[in-house]
């Protein structure tokens, strides 16, 4: 039959009828349509049910754009896990604008700095945080002089708090987001982008490296993203999800929209404390929540009076720095199931997942924490995820022990970092992004993280991760948190030294350097000489905004301390 | 703010790093690597591992790009559910080519016109269809003459049947299927498609109404079909899937792709009787079922010896006709968890899902089955689904009683009829897929099928929905299957004529015109009088080669059979 023309098997066009813009905002249509009355939100004594939602989403969007937001703007938010919060993920983007969801925990001058870059031409604010939001628009005035025009205000009351802050917002002329809403129509006929590689969230890295990018992500991805998120998690219609992973980072890890796919009931947490988290486990029978490996490290070692009867088998997801097999293993024998993932803002979160397999279910509770505390396969959402050498690109093999740096490709990566071409073209190069992530691929084809490419030290010529004598140190009774740098040392050139927080610290007569001796014994029967920490130091760990250690705050100090004295040559 | 350019939001491009063709291929590569050992495809004594599985489809895909065969062309396959049917839906896609499943059921003449129509370049064909395709081609031959260029065969040979039917085919020249993956490079790098938009499998319509349509997918209708279809099911990574389904039936609804997302295993079934569904049940652990209501009335009404005890709680999904409520309320009772869901080619299957509501677990039974015998509301990758006038495109009210065609639109709606551009230009008016069922829809936003378009009587000026009729028939308990169609009736215009297999039948004493009149004091005690069939006909129901009831045979039976004598006026 080769003499026919065969090609118009692909002539057909799309249409209205068979082609329409991805996006998570069809989730929650759907939502509002099946399950109308089923709690959607809920905070406090404020519990709103989808239909609700879906109509104060509806009327964010049309009061938006009554005021001129909409596409190719940017709208801030800063406010902490409350529904507007929420609903803001979804009112924004059908207003055709982006949402930059920004971290409560950064100071003035850095939240100036993301909205000088944002070109925020709105910002929704809680009313806590309306302070923090005017002391930045105050340094941006000082500034641009005369020439500065402030963002339009909308203050986000919480009956919770204290309304002395709301009223002062109030005073200073912001708009209250009731009234806002009020403003808006709840049958806003919003609609799908034009084209779905159209821009629905930004988000600013946390700067553990250099200054903030802000990381610009599409309707497409958010879509594949929040499917594939709920697809790694096996997650159910009838869940419950707990809010104690922050809605600004990568939007709540793409959950803010997964959460309307799978018609599931939100709950909001204004303070994330082991006792809250307890209490509204048992309170509202919540199946899921996803937190950083410092907050299931805060869960694990509570107070046990903060702690009450909870059902066992709640999925919890991992996420943002490498779990310690140790807090895993913790966690397994509180009854909690972990999925452990890794990501970046760059992946619209997690997208690699240690996939369990049913052959662990069998080996020693250590052993399983410690194939768990691997980062694994890629989302089903990502299509491409390697180890490789980063500069001839070519893969390390599955060894395990080869280290290389982890890049990955598909369609769970950014659109690009704003008005950055040349972090894009460095990113990007060779048709990957580099994560900047060091790491080795096992026979099984899981990857294991071994450290961020800055964080390696090298003594003696050889590499050690840090993040592997940090394993060991979790596994010690009295670590609550380590985290370990390069010191400079004058023999080996750089030698591991270990920044420590006691569990149950406090006691002044204690003999720190009797611990400290004991941790490094520890350590020696446990990792190979060079490896072992030569110098411990106690004390709180300084963060970034979003939980992470900054390490580059660690290694200041410990260029300042110098070599060790019995390593000079 | 409003001074600066803000639109650069929008401005950054898609890259190979961050943008690749949506395509259910990928699927089937993660599955070799993260679970490469568990059982993939599982056909009496050959069991494959994803790992294989995946090595199978690239050899396939290899074999066929060396035989030229790749974009633009149409590959069919003619089999059962067997490994081979399952490898063709990746190892074709993966040359470039399009996947044509051709109904085993079909004759040979109807087999010649889709061969023809799709310009099939290559058949696989099971060696028991190896002769009814001979048949086939023999017809287009002597139509066509010398210039008859017949496509290239590949046999599938398959250990359990008997070896006549494979060495006959291999005498006149096909290659084995076998040995044709020898051909084939096990690493073969396939690409995805450079547009998510290309063609990935053409489907022929059953035809119940007109000639078979050739219905064309995209790769990312496919995609976003495949997780729809999972995530409408629950469905789990550790899910064990029996192939009651054709694969030929709309790719086996989507999950030949699916059980690949889920690495799951697929349990093959050459012969689908009730007794082989509960033995492979038993015998593999099967979760998960699909299956046309006729089979579910098969599986609930089956010999008692043919059933061996199987755990309650396994999944059903039905689609393909409205299940009669008689049906599914059985199939509980037996421990069946059903999901009722509702498509058509067109749609990649189904698109519509009864979603379950906690609410319904408390009513009784009947009530349950009858709020589940409703076709529902729209998959998540189904963007748009109504009710609505066909000529004025306005939606009915949510009433439950006006009746409107059910009209569809979005990501899982086919790309078009393929050459046929009348059908698509009909199909497609409006924006809007037009299905030619005609629905209800409820106050809670449910639609319920009442009929065909063309399947309405019209009794005495009034609509009778012959779906409404057969469900009132169903509930009676010597009905095994029942048809309505109208009958002309000189006073009425139409009358409902019941077409009924009984069960048990056989007794040719059984005095059928006493069964018939207590059939229709049945009906008069349960619906409004008109709605009541006047006359009854016993015997075997007419089939299509989908197990669809062919009406259209029915409704000349009928119209034989002319107006009833007292209806005359």
């Amino acid at each position: 039959m080769a003499q026919v023309e065969v090609k118009d098997i692909d002539d057909l066009p799309k249409c209205p009828a068979n082609y329409t813009a991805l996006t998570p905002l069809w989730f929650i249509q759907r939502a509002a349509l099946v399950y109308p009355k089923r709690k959607s939100v809920i905070h406090g004594a404020r519990q709103y049910t989808w239909d609700q939602t879906y109509e104060r989403c509806r009327r964010l969007a049309s009061a938006l754009a009554k005021r001129s937001i909409g596409p190719g703007t940017t709208v801030g938010v800063l406010a902490p896990n409350i529904p507007a919060a929420y609903e803001a993920h979804f009112g924004i983007p059908m207003a055709g604008a982006v949402l930059n969801s920004i971290n409560i925990r950064l100071d003035a001058r850095t939240i100036a700095f993301l909205l000088e870059h944002s070109r925020a031409v709105a910002v929704l604010v809680d009313q806590d945080f309306f302070m923090l939001l005017q002391e930045a628009l105050g340094l941006m005035a000082k500034k641009h002089g005369s020439g500065f025009e402030p963002p339009f205000l909308v203050v986000i009351g919480d009956e919770t708090c204290d309304e002395g802050n709301l009223k002062r917002a109030l005073r200073s002329g912001a708009v209250e987001y009731e009234d806002f809403l009020q403003e808006g129509d709840p049958g806003f006929e919003w609609q799908p982008p034009d084209d779905e590689w159209q821009s629905i969230a930004l988000g600013y890295t946390s700067g553990t490296t250099s200054s903030p990018k802000g990381v610009v992500l599409s309707h497409r991805g958010a879509y594949v993203a929040s499917l594939g998120a709920a697809l790694a998690w096996e997650m159910k219609g009838s869940g419950v999800y707990l809010w104690t992973l922050p809605m600004f980072h990568c939007n709540g890890w793409c959950y803010a929209w997964g959460m309307a796919a799978f018609c599931g009931t939100n709950i909001c947490l204004r303070q994330v404390t082991a006792r809250a988290i307890y209490a509204s486990i048992a309170e509202h029978k919540v199946t899921h929540f996803c937190a950083a490996p410092v907050v299931l490290n805060t869960v694990v070692n509570c107070d046990p009076q903060d702690r009450v009867p909870i059902p066992r088998g709640i999925s919890v997801m991992t996420a943002g720095s490498a779990p310690p097999a140790s807090v895993l293993a913790k966690m397994e024998e509180q009854g909690f199931r972990v999925t452990h993932t890794y990501g970046l803002s760059e992946t619209y979160g997690p997208s690699v997942v240690c996939a369990w397999k049913e052959e662990w279910d069998s080996l020693p509770p250590t052993d399983r924490a410690r194939m768990n505390a691997r980062q694994g396969v890629r989302y089903i959402s990502l299509e491409g995820l390697d180890v490789v050498n980063p500069d001839s690109m070519v893969p390390v093999p599955a060894d395990g022990s080869t280290v290389g740096e982890i890049v990955m490709r598909g369609n769970m990566m950014m659109k690009g970092y704003l008005r950055n071409p040349e972090a894009n073209r460095e990113s990007f190069r060779g048709g990957w992004f580099h994560s900047g992530d060091l790491a080795v691929k096992h026979p099984d084809g899981y990857i294991e993280i071994k450290d961020r490419s800055k964080d390696i030290i090298i003594s003696g010529g050889e590499n050690i991760s840090s993040v592997e004598v940090e394993n060991a140190l979790y596994g010690h009774p009295r670590v609550l948190e380590a985290s370990v740098v390069a010191r400079p040392d004058e023999r080996w050139g750089e030698t591991p030294c270990a920044f420590i927080t006691l569990k149950g610290s406090g006691d002044p007569n204690e003999d720190e350097s009797r611990i400290g001796q004991d941790i490094m014994n520890y350590c020696r029967a446990r990792l190979p000489g060079y490896m072992v920490p030569r110098s411990v130091v106690f004390g709180p760990l300084p963060k970034t905004a979003t939980g992470k250690v900054q390490k580059h705050i660690l290694r200041s100090k410990a260029k300042q301390m110098g070599s060790p004295p019995k390593s000079r040559l």
